[in-house]
């Protein structure tokens, strides 16, 4: 491996946990983290909008831009969702989440970072109406939609993520209410023939920006072939 | 809508079409259009490694990493899936892609749009072999996952192509190839319980990074229930 790999490689050494915003597309593609733990302090309108301004410059399948974003403030409104939110919560823990997929033995360190990553699921149910701003990502598309209908909603959902991240704003990618999707469409009045795909609380962070755990990229890249070890070069 | 409101509309007006690298998030997020049109000129390995660095920090759910990116160099492998892209894309086309989906009806502007479309991606498909690189983002999945499987996928494969943009990149998300899939698999190894989300071409583009057309914010965002308009004011 040559050296301009590895130097590579240590690009997330390079940025330190912070609450700062920042402009850097570095730093905001390795330091947008899942973050479920907002103070109540309030998101400003502009801020919003700049984050749905940036969330549309994403691709969508031919450009249909069947996306539609619903941003969720009223309280009565996020009142209902978290209940409906922790119902889902319940039932999604109740089915086994965080277990390994069939076939995959977790190390320790995933165990326990599953058993986190539970725990900090658990604190948004609960907290979850403090939660200053939802946005809800629907994308239209049919009931039996496959994975590639995620192709026109994610990039954009990402894109909102990481513009939020940049003006200091912490965010978490969820699809747990679709455990009770009728009702959440419901309450929200999302019609048929519409998706939801996201739901993204958003709000100052409690926690830091930083560099989430990750297996290299030789864990999970090969090179032509499937099982064909991916190994650079210098050019 | 207050005055910040209009300047944050504006942002797009930013960035003048440009063939530079920029490591600014707002310009990369704004101007990371769909590439079709590559230089032959190669790609690094350095740079195929930042691409695939930047692209393992997205989040996915529970943090599982199901992804897998495969890295398409040999040129008799892009020659062989060159052939299933083309096929694939003819049987999209007979499948009557670009049309609008049903009950919209497109402005003129979308009509003009969707042949725009439709060429560049003829264009790709007639060129295919010549993209010096190629990124096949898989995940594991179920053979019938739906749309939240690509929650673990897709923000990847977007932080993939904002890397690569960064970088002076051009490159586009395609899903085309999976009229294909079962072909695809068998040429590239691809074992069951993975799906093939995405097949993304990477080059030095012939054109330039711009922001791409868009509806606005307002047409796509509600407040609260769906159907009620987005009205934010000054805070």
């Amino acid at each position: 491996m040559s050296e301009g790999v590895s130097s590579a490689a240590g690009i997330a050494g390079r940025f330190q946990p912070s609450q700062q915003p920042s402009d850097d597309l570095w730093e905001v593609l390795y330091t947008t983290r899942a973050i479920r733990r907002m103070k109540p302090d309030p998101v400003s309108d502009d801020v919003v909008y700049r984050l749905l301004d940036a969330a549309i410059r994403a691709p969508s399948g031919g450009n249909q831009q069947g996306w539609r974003f619903l941003v969720i403030r009223d309280q009565q409104t996020k009142e209902r969702l978290g209940e409906l939110y922790r119902e889902s919560i319940a039932a999604l823990f109740a089915s086994g989440y965080g277990q390994a997929p069939p076939g995959v033995t977790p190390t320790p360190a995933q165990v326990e970072e599953a058993e986190k990553i539970r725990k900090s699921a658990q604190y948004l149910a609960t907290h979850f109406a403090e939660v200053p701003v939802y946005v809800l990502g629907c994308i239209r598309a049919a009931a039996n939609a496959g994975i590639t209908a995620g192709a026109s909603i994610y990039p954009a959902i990402w894109s909102l993520q990481l513009a939020a991240r940049a003006l200091g704003l912490g965010s978490t990618l969820t699809t747990v209410h679709r455990m009770r999707e009728a009702q959440v469409k419901e309450l929200l009045g999302v019609p048929e023939g519409f998706e939801t795909a996201a739901l993204i609380p958003i709000g100052y962070p409690r926690g830091t920006f930083a560099p989430g755990p990750r297996q290299p990229v030789e864990a999970v890249s090969f090179l032509d072939r499937w099982d064909t070890p991916l190994e650079l070069s210098a050019s």
